[in-house]
């Protein structure tokens, strides 16, 4: 474990849906078939690129409408492709986190998901002992790509802006990350290319955590880091 | 209908899956189920850059192995999903067909997919009167990025190169067409980005078949156009 402590503020704020775990592809699908089911024809496209958004958002952006209907159609969508198909950790999820706490940065998740999906979420990633604590779409006035998602897990755990870093696979982490001050790393595991991440202001991008932990010391997670590894 | 004719040995080659139906996503995960359900657990944005490929091909790039299992999982779960999901022609395709043969190209459909799944795919595209042919997996000694896919599809309605384009998602249709002497036009309606296709060799890239059709004149297909429509 960490030697040093939150009193450092600094921190690394990561996205859960596409950067630790494996399941835009399924979340695109179960829009789809939510929308679909609505009458709306909507291209798999343009919904993966939406991912990441909350969905409220994400249902706004793709059908020009409030529809609270749609975000329901969606998780029993989801739920059951979940149990269908199952969700993996993408390579190498846990094993970052540790390793980005072992070099003394506080860990925090922040999530566009429910509060109640951690319950699935967390087990899966397999880190809990690192994570010093989870942001969810609950805890959050506006949603990602509104600053708001990382202020308030900085608030939460004491971070400075300038001593605090985000790691995304979305355009929206990337959006949010900058506009409160933050640096971030992207990761293409959610589908979303390199050029893409780094329009949207990545600092660097890697493959998967796997990819990232493989050139850590060399990453913006390694140079920067509260302390180093022998 | 075109007043032209092949005579011409003017063509433009489409790609089928992502570039006019809206099957990608589809693709990804029954891949990853067919895979998941042999003990691989493929990260599904690997398969979605994969996606394109003939499937023994894809197999051999994800796996290291020749697994014809897996490509019959894949068909199992892929027809499982389609008809739980269903597939749709993306926006404006088959009037993308039709505009273009007005235009007096004669329009060839390529794909890796089997013979038999033409049953289901032409249909659904519904411009059957303007496609003057279609080359799919077994016409084909190598498939794509190799350029036989693009030449098989010349040679069989008398396209000269220099006279020829050809419409894809992929980075392996535009490496394909490229590789046979073809400029290439890229569609990112297959979740494939602007850059990437860019990198591939794409000359130029668009949203969707219907974005295509908005630029019909601007585009290579409405510059290099046999005859002009008024």
């Amino acid at each position: 474990m960490a030697d040093r402590t939150a009193a450092d503020g600094a921190g690394v704020i990561f996205d859960v849906d596409g950067t630790l775990l494996d399941t835009n592809y399924l979340h695109v699908l179960a829009w789809s078939a939510a929308f679909g089911d609505n009458g709306f024809r909507i291209e798999t496209a343009d919904i993966h690129r939406a991912i990441g958004l909350p969905s409220d958002s994400l249902v706004e952006r793709l059908v020009q409408e409030q529809r609270p209907d749609l975000m329901e159609a969606h998780s029993d969508h989801f739920d059951r492709l979940r149990e269908r198909y199952g969700v993996h950790a993408v390579t190498g999820a846990g094993d970052l986190l540790r390793r980005c706490a072992a070099s003394g940065w506080t860990v925090v998740l922040s999530t566009s998901a429910d509060k109640d999906d951690l319950d699935w979420m967390l087990p899966l990633i397999g880190a809990d002992d690192v994570i010093a604590g989870t942001t969810t779409s609950g805890d959050v006035p506006h949603g990602k790509p509104h600053p708001d998602a990382m202020v308030t897990a900085m608030d939460a755990h004491g971070l400075a802006a300038e001593r605090t870093l985000a790691v995304g696979d979305s355009v929206w982490d990337m959006r949010s990350a900058r506009r409160a001050g933050i640096d971030c790393v992207g990761l293409t595991a959610g589908g979303i290319s390199g050029p893409e991440l780094q329009d949207a202001g990545a600092a660097e991008v890697h493959d998967d955590p796997a990819a990232l932990l493989g050139r850590f010391r060399l990453s913006l997670l390694g140079v920067r880091a509260p302390q180093t590894q022998r």
